[in-house]
This record gives structure tokens, sequence and C-alpha cells, in this order.
């Protein structure tokens, strides 16, 4: 079922691994079918190399698995409330990718110090608060979703596709998931870039709303000009 | 038409990405005939594998297209002005090479602290104002040149074959179109000298007036000795 | 003899090839069977790419060559220190890995800044006291071993599979010359986050003992949940 | 003539290049046969790959050129100035690495923070003075040259195998061409730790002189044990 889907999550998967986002096992992707409510994820802890589309895993957005035999990621359940909240996005991309980790174990949001950023991230990519002890006991993996969810309250998913998860390691999305990917892909760019903004001038700020706007729109949304009139 | 410089284009284009300076699509490279004013630059966002000359479109110093199906790099208006602006300069490169963008971002011009530097920039990389609410909001791309060219008032565009964008990332010129890309992916490697450096002495100064002439002018100009005496 | 232990001691030492960790000769891997009380571990200053299992030196644990023509590594005395003090390794990787040796240049311990740590490290990654004159005079590499036990009382070492030698670099161990050598790589991947950290945020501290917990110990111990159940 | 000296030294030259430390046609590498007083060297500007031992410039310690019809490295007379003043020495390598050249720049010399270093060098990696506006404007390569000899009084370069020319970039140097290049690439290593180093703790120091004496002594020297007893 859904081997399309499979397919493309297969792909978004070993794009984080060619991009030199992941060691070993880690990270993850996934993808969402909106007709049915299906999701299909990596499973947990399998070599990426060797990776095929029926080691899948498919469950419903309650998590309960309708097609596989392995276990699926470990971070399912953050997976699944994002999609549950967020239903313009149809992909989802979990790296421990060294630069943006380190933001989000440094507990700051990434400023817009640039185009490139602009280009993605309309605005800072935010940062969640810390999860309480209570929190991280019962349901750890949802409440990160909820950590994400909470964060973004005011904000749109499509137009800041990605968060730092404080502590641990950024979330990155998008209409599809290998837009998810290049999100993840870009997110790590952007990271080391502004760690050298930063360390070069510790009070740079955000470049101006005009420029932002002007960066932003004209890649994404109706007035939009960048790339060839016949692809995305 | 214009075969020869396609081809020279098209190569400078593949040279930024062999040199690790490109991400997916981000950046491009432009080539002028001086001779019938016609350039010929990368069509916007189309990846960079599977790219034919055929693809480069050709334009008009005015930016008429004259030949090619496909739109012509968002940048295109930037090229155009320095074109018309510096006489001198036959290509033109544009990236988003991470450590020179985090200077442009940061807004710093990258000091001469070394002769790896003189040998290539007779001075510091200079870095242009920012652009204004109306600058953005009007004719952005052509006013990303206008910033560039006001900054060089008093510089040999030779002399010094780059600059930083404030908030944006590096443009770098040359002679031709491969040399725009050398001087692309030396003034990367220049950057991320110098942020190594002011990050071991923050108060570090320029090398001497001596020092910067004497690296400069055994490779350009009529006393140049290096290299060899049949090749430039 | 040990056909098994040299190719995995072998195949411990070609992982950190592959990973970056190596420079030239540096750096060597070891094993151990429990059984015999017999130590396969890398000859001194041999080229990797030619390296083959019948190079690898057996020693017993004093330190005695039973098995190989070659001398062993200059670390070998350390190694066999910590097998007898830590019953539960039965492999150890030295390297001089970057991150993790500029770490223990700098006589900081690596605190646990997020939860890639947390999946491996249960808490900061110690480093050793400085050895005196008289320590390094006599049985240095003997005393190497002895400062990490020293300063591992009171710690698992299972629970905490390497540390930083004062002044001189990181070993990592595990339960197999395979797992020692993940964890040589997963070291020094969290001491670059850490660096990249902490010259972010200077004041950063450790995350709660609660996500420190959750994630080490749904990765270790009986109630482990990641990958997947046929496997480790 | 000389065919075995101009393969060493080619070989050195592509070990450079093989290990990162060049970008284009930067650094070279040259030896000495003792014997006939007679040195080979990189030509200028040549691209290495598809340079051959007959594309080598043979002269005397004065320069004269005995052998080759391309012009020798801009840096010749640095060179020969070395091989005049250092007896024991055979190879020297000229790079712009990036991490030495920017110690080199900063006008830092390198602490021996670590035992790599102290491996490899007995002591600090030196800085030399600036040359003064004279020393440039009249034989400047051959005053770079006594710049470092002047700043290596009083020390062995055998036991301190490469010094940082202020504002410039690393020299190394060793018995061999190969050494020289050996030496090239770790003090690239050893700059990039000590870079991490004292970016983590400003105030880091030397090792003791006692962990220096053990390591350095333990590979140089009759009472070295490192390595095979049959190679060198």
């Amino acid at each position: 079922m859904l081997e399309n889907l499979k397919a493309e999550v297969l792909e978004a998967n070993l794009e984080i691994v060619r991009r030199g986002l992941v060691l070993y096992t880690f990270g993850n992707a996934s993808g969402i079918d909106r007709e049915t409510g299906l999701v299909a994820i990596k499973p947990s802890g399998v070599p990426y190399e060797t990776m095929k589309p029926s080691d899948l895993v498919v469950t419903d957005l309650n998590g309960k698995i309708v097609e596989g035999s392995l276990r699926p990621s470990s971070d399912l359940a953050t997976h699944l409330h994002l999609y549950r909240e967020f239903p313009a996005i149809g992909g989802i991309v979990h790296t421990h990718s060294e630069y943006a980790t380190a933001w989000a174990q440094a507990g700051r949001e990434i400023p817009a110090y640039g185009t490139t950023h602009a280009d993605y991230f309309y605005g800072p990519v935010p940062v969640t608060g810390e999860l309480n002890d209570e929190e991280v006991a019962t349901d750890y993996v949802l409440n990160t979703g909820v950590a994400i969810t909470r964060r973004f309250q005011g904000l749109d998913p499509i137009a800041v596709p990605g968060v730092l998860v404080r502590g641990h390691a950024p979330f990155a999305w998008g209409r599809t998931p290998m837009d998810a990917a290049h999100h993840a892909v870009i997110l790590e760019s952007v990271a080391r870039m502004a760690y050298y903004t930063v360390t070069l001038n510790a009070s740079c700020g955000n470049i101006s709303q005009a420029l932002l706007d002007l960066h932003h729109f004209r890649k994404h949304g109706p007035n939009a000009t960048y790339g060839q009139k016949n692809s995305k």
C-alpha cells in the first residue's frame, strides 16, 4: 500500500544521509497521505544503506501500525502530533545535524541574519520551551510535539518550516517529504552561517522586515518569481 | 550564438559546484561578450547536474532576452548593472558560500590579514551599505548592484575583484567567467582564514602596505613574476 | 588463534579511519577475549591501508606477547589496565579525534548539553587529572590508565563509555571492539556539537536529570525500546 | 639528473594536495641532494594534476637553474636560505593550509597544548617577527627565510620542524621531502586542535615539560620506541 509515498519517504531519508546530516542510524523522515490519514515512517535503528521501501512502517494518525513488520522510529508520536496539528504539511524530517543541534542545545533561536535564511524561513527559527519533569516522564515523545505546536501558536508552519527542540535537535517539515528534507538541509546551512555570523558580530540583528518580505515572497506564494514557470 | 562564451559560463557555474560553494541550485555565474554587449547567464533554479550550454540565457545589457527558453537567474539585474559600470570585467559569480556570507551577514569587511588575501585582493574585501526599504521595495535586484558600485567609488574592481553585499552574500568578478569563479573560490578561503584569525586575535590589523603591494604586484600588472611566462 | 577477535579488532580499527577520526597511523583499537584473558591490539605505527588480521598482536593481561611478530601499540599498557579494572568492557579505542582532543587539551569535561549526548553518555564525559612528573617519568602509559580509573571512582564505565585524558586525547570503550569504535565516533560528534554550543552560550548547563534518564534508559538496560527487538 | 629526488619531491607535492592543504596551485615542496648541493623544487603556478617529475626545476644553492625549462616556485629563495642555514634538513614544504595560516596571520605561536603536538614539535610552533618595509622591498623572498632563521636562533630545526611566517603562512621541513610533507599535514591538524582548544579555554597553558619530553623522546632520538624496529 502507498507505494509512491513509501518511495518518496525512503528518498527523503536518503537525502539527509547524502547531504551529511546523519551519523549512523540517527534521524528519520516520514510522509502522510492526507486522503487516508496514513503515515509512512522510517523504522527504528535500521541502517540507511540497506533500507528498502518495504522496511517503512505505515501507521494511522493514532500510531496504530497498519503495515510493516519493524518497529517504527522512536520519534513517531512527535511526527503524528505535528501531522494532526499542522494540516498543511505532508512530510517531516528529524535530524541531529550538528549546527542546528548546537543552537537547540544552546537554547537560542536562529535570527534571520541574511537572505539565505529569508528565502526559506520567514523570521527566526524558533526554539521550544524546556519540557518539565512530568512532561518528560509521561508521553515524552508526544510532549516533544506538544512543545513544538505550543511554540508555533501564531506562527504559520509553512512560512517557518522548522523548529529547534531545546536540548534536543531540529525538526523540519514541508508540503512533501522531499520538501521537508530540503528544509532540513537548508536549516543546517543557515544554522552554520548564523553560528559564524554571531561569533563575528555578537550584536548582529535580523535583516530588515522589507528585505525579509522581499526574499520570502519572491519564492513563496502567488507572486513567486523564482525558478522556472513549469516547475514548482 | 556565442557558443564559446556559453561553454565558458557553464564551466564557471560548474567550478563553484566542484569547489563546494553551492547548495542545491544556489549561486550563478555569467559572462559578457564585450563586442556585442551580450551576456550569458545561468537559468533560475535549474539543477547544476543536468545543466547544458543551451540552458543558458543570453540577454542584452538591458535584460532583453535574445536567446534561451528559460527564465534567467533572478540576480540578472545585479549582473547587468555591474557589467555596465565595470567595463574591465568579463565574468561575474554570485554564491552563498558560507564564510563569505557570514562576513556579509555580520556586516564586516574582510581585512587583509595575510598574503593569501593580498595575492588576490588589493585591500580589504568591502561590504556594501544596507539597502533602505524603498530600494528593497522597488528594483531590489538592480539596487543590489547599485549598492555595490556605490561602495566601489574610488576602488578599482580589477584590483579588488569581489564584494560582500550586507545581509546577503558575496559577488566576485574577473576578466573572464573562470577568473570570476576562481575569485569566488579564493574569497571563500580568505573569508574562512580571516574568521579563524579574528577569533584568535580580535585586534588583528591589516598586513603592512609594503607587504600588500609586494604580493599584489608580483601577481598582477606589468611587473608580475608569478607563474610561467607563456601562461596568464 | 582468536581469529574472530582479531577480525573484529581490525574492523574496529578500520571504522575509526572510515569515520575520519584518524590521521596517518594515529589511534588504535583492541579487544579482549574474557575467557582466556587475551587481548588483540593494533601494532605500532603500521599503516591502516595494508593492515591484516595477522598483523595484530596478542598479549596476555600482563602484556606478555603470545602471538604476533610486530610491536604492539605504544598505548598497550593503558588498554591492559582498563581491561583489568573494568571487567564489563570488551573493546577499547583510542584516537586523537580533533574536537574530543581539544576538550582534553582545554582540560574541560564535556557537559551533557543535549539528548544526543544522553543517548550514549549518562552524564558529562569526564576529564582525568594531570599526571605529575613522577607518573610521567615512570610507567607513563600505565599511569595514563590509572588516571582514568581514578577518575572513574563511583562512575559506571558502561554508562559513561569514554573519557578525556587531560592534555592528551580521548579513550572510548564498550562491550565489544565495534561498540568501542562507535562510541569513539559518537564522542567526536558530541564533542563537536558541545564546542559549538558552549561558544554560542557560555553559561549553558546540562539537560535536566529527567531528560538524561529518559534518553539513556530507553537505549540501555532492561527497559530499552530503541531499535528492533531482534537486534542488540 | 637526480631522478630519485625529483620523484620524491613530486610525491611530497602530491601529498599536500591529497591531504587537503592546497587550493589550486598554492603551496610548494622541495628537496635537496646534500652531496651535490642541488635542490629540486616545484615549478611556479603549474597545476598539480598534470605535474611530472620533469617539470621540477633543479637549482644550485645560489638559485642558478641547472635543469628544467619552467620557472621555479616564487618561494625558491626562502627554500635555499633554509637549506643553507639548516644543514640537517633534506626537504621543505610551504602551504597556505588554513588553520596554520590563521595562527600566522594572528601573529600567535601555537602552544604545546597536548601530546599530539609534543609527538612532532618539541615546544611551541614559533612565529617569525614582522618584516620591515625595507626587507619587503628588497629581496623579500630571501628575507622571509632570514626571518625564519633569525627566529630559530637557539632552536633545533629537527626538534621543531616548522614555523609560522607572520602575516603569511607556515613552512615545514624534515630530513626528507616526505618528512616535510608529513610535518606540514600534522602542523595543520595541530593548528586546528589548538584553535579549538584556545577558544574553549583562553588561558590554557602548555603541557608539562615532563610530558613534552616523554612524548618527544619516545618518537625521536636514540631511545625512540614508537613504530616497528625495522622502519624509521
